[in-house]
């Protein structure tokens, strides 16, 4: 984060001036998540037994759990997102070819359709060569 | 972060031991990225200057903030995946409506071919229907 325009939260019952780039909405919305872990942890026995110290680095450790979390969960979605860019690609491929055979099997169809449209209208002509 | 097993971590020169269903090696990765985050600001004289309260609730924001920042790659992430999962989707169907137009233009090809063979295999009886 960097310090620039001054944002006041309060964590821990305690109020402190921040000074960053981000809004005062983002600020308040980080603070109360924190502001929430302590909530948590103070219910809980075996962390309020500990020193100040402990519990200062347990609540830098489960936020940091959170956010190693999520950026596994990126590596996840990232894996994902390459198999699906994968199967797009081989289907674009899959629909073009499929496109040229198309195109091509209405073109030899339209080309017999004239053929036999031709043949038929000159049955005389086929009579005159039998009679010869 | 559950606490069961027992590692000992060493956090800003202290040495902490900590009980949970985490991997040795996953509490060693995430200490080690809360000292890079400790070594990082012990070189800020705005940080340093600050009380010991401020610089904990400094050291938890700016961890929060790097929670914050992957969960909205995350959203962003899961926004991408569901555009092509929507490109997938449209593009099998129009593969599908091309592999069907396909089969008929395929089939009628077949019926035109068969007629001329037929049509190719009787020149005579065109001649004596001509000579009637």
């Amino acid at each position: 984060m960097n310090f620039k325009t001054d944002t006041e939260v309060a964590i821990g019952g305690k109020l402190f001036t921040l000074s960053g780039y981000e809004s005062e909405e983002y600020m308040q919305k980080v603070a109360s998540y924190i502001n929430n872990k302590m909530n948590e942890y103070s219910k809980v026995d075996s962390f309020t037994r500990q020193s100040m110290d402990t519990q200062n680095v347990l609540l830098l450790l489960n936020i940091a759990d959170d956010y190693f979390k999520a950026k596994n969960q990126i590596s996840l979605l990232e894996e994902e997102l390459q198999t699906k860019e994968k199967e797009l690609y081989n289907l674009k491929h899959e629909l073009i070819s499929s496109q040229i055979k198309l195109e091509a099997s209405d073109k030899q169809l339209r080309e017999l359709e004239k053929q036999n449209g031709d043949a038929a209208s000159r049955p005389q002509k086929a009579g005159k060569e039998a009679k010869v």
